[in-house]
């Protein structure tokens, strides 16, 4: 049984990453910039925008932060947006979710264009995503998934993948990816019936619910791979959807809650502001 | 075992179209208009544009086919779509394929603005399909798949979906709209290893691969619900992906070669037009 490893990973890509920036400045001149905008005082999403602002500085994207007041009214915040979609020197803009209520997200988040659209969760991105067209931008956390089961070699063609939960963020665009990669992939969800069968053929299982201990190892086939990205959090720890202990006896691979599939998320995000900088530098 | 009637499905939901465009006439005097475009002189592109036109003229809805030479530029192609995509008064625009060689598919395809893009088959289409949202319009086959099940009251919440074909057209798109519907969803595809046992497992049976009678009765369970979107012309004559005759054996619902699936894709090509024109209408 071998641990996936996304802190590893994370870390290698990054480098990656910070070694491309430095190249396309010296090539170029080029300098990539991250927009981050987000209105309100939600506690948890200042951390993660604190997380992503430190993971920018660490690569050398120069990122920038609106904090708009809680009251921001829908022509302000959008004024916001339409200064960085029209500033040539910002690569990526990121909405952070959720905005307060009285705001209208759709038309927020259809002001970014494809192009600087780094989370990769607009309509255009998706369908390029689901055409397998190669000039998009993937949403982060099932593209950190893909890197992840191919930074350890792990076979995808013709492997049953098996998803539980079909969120727009992970399991549906996730289902499109291993698609791509030639796997069969079965989708489940909570209106799924037997869902211990489906399990059970699973070479890939791929975990995105939310339930702690969702899956154990009594019905996984021997020498699976496992994928969790659940995030649940009780009493101050965080667990997966998976029971690591119970399940690690039946896998070959397997990531840890937290560890695993977490650190990817970020990175993928610096990947794609990378991503969108060097498209329109080299265009 | 009951057929599933393309043909009755088609002419019912082709009926209400018809109504519908009377009252839009009645309630606002709003007329529909279809433009396609085709370029050169393939002879099987050309009897489907004529099977379109027929269709529309059918249901009240204006069609217009502007027939490009074989050695149209691509300036040519681009100012004959832009004209549409300008006027009011065309609701839908289709470009029909193959375009000649030397033209660039992808930039003429860009040019149809989501609302007119009939087809289904753009970038933001595809994304809005992916993402659940209803303001798109859907691609015709698979959605025709979803409107015969949907007519014979076939239930679909935690049926074990199980579709063989992973084309854009009607493999991945149908998966969506059933995993939409609370399906379980498995794609299957060229790569798929031990595609009986997928088949074995399956509720809801759709093929849409272009092989004759790549599936019999052999594997099925008993009560399946077979779809078969496949054509394939042997010697003058039309089969499907099943082989009906075997496969009617264990099926509780089925769809014939020719009859089936094949009448639902130019009905949903007059709905999205309908709809697309209506949208518009009542803004």
């Amino acid at each position: 049984m071998k641990i996936i490893d996304g802190k590893l990973v994370s870390s290698t890509i990054r480098n990656e990453i910070k070694e491309n920036i430095l190249n396309a400045e010296r090539n170029y001149g080029k300098k990539f910039k991250l927009s981050v905008i987000i209105a309100g005082d939600d506690p948890a999403s200042e951390i993660y925008v604190r997380n992503k602002e430190k993971a920018c500085a660490e690569v050398g994207i120069m990122s920038e932060t609106v904090h708009l007041p809680e009251n921001v009214s829908q022509n302000e915040i959008e004024s916001e947006i339409l200064l960085r979609v029209n500033d040539d020197a910002v690569d990526g803009i990121l909405v952070q979710l959720p905005l307060p209520e009285h705001l209208d997200k759709e038309r927020i988040l259809k002001l970014i264009p494809p192009e600087k659209d780094v989370d990769g969760f607009s309509d255009e991105n998706t369908g390029k995503l689901a055409l397998g067209k190669s000039d998009g931008l993937y949403p982060c956390t099932p593209h950190g998934i893909i890197k992840l089961l191919k930074y350890y070699d792990i076979p995808l063609a013709g492997k049953n993948a098996v998803i539980i939960g079909r969120s727009n963020i992970v399991g549906k665009p996730l289902a499109l990816m291993l698609l791509s990669e030639d796997c069969t992939v079965t989708v489940c969800h909570s209106k799924t019936k037997n869902l211990e069968d489906h399990i059970s053929r699973a070479d890939i299982l791929v975990t995105a619910v939310g339930k702690k201990w969702l899956v154990d190892g009594k019905n996984l086939k021997d020498g699976v791979v496992i994928v969790d990205a659940g995030i649940n959090r009780e009493d101050g720890k965080i667990y997966g959807d998976v029971n690591f202990d119970s399940a690690s006896q039946k896998a070959d691979y397997i990531t840890p809650v937290p560890g695993g599939v977490g650190p990817m998320t970020i990175t993928m995000l610096l990947y794609n502001t990378y991503l969108a900088g060097i498209r329109k530098t080299e265009k």
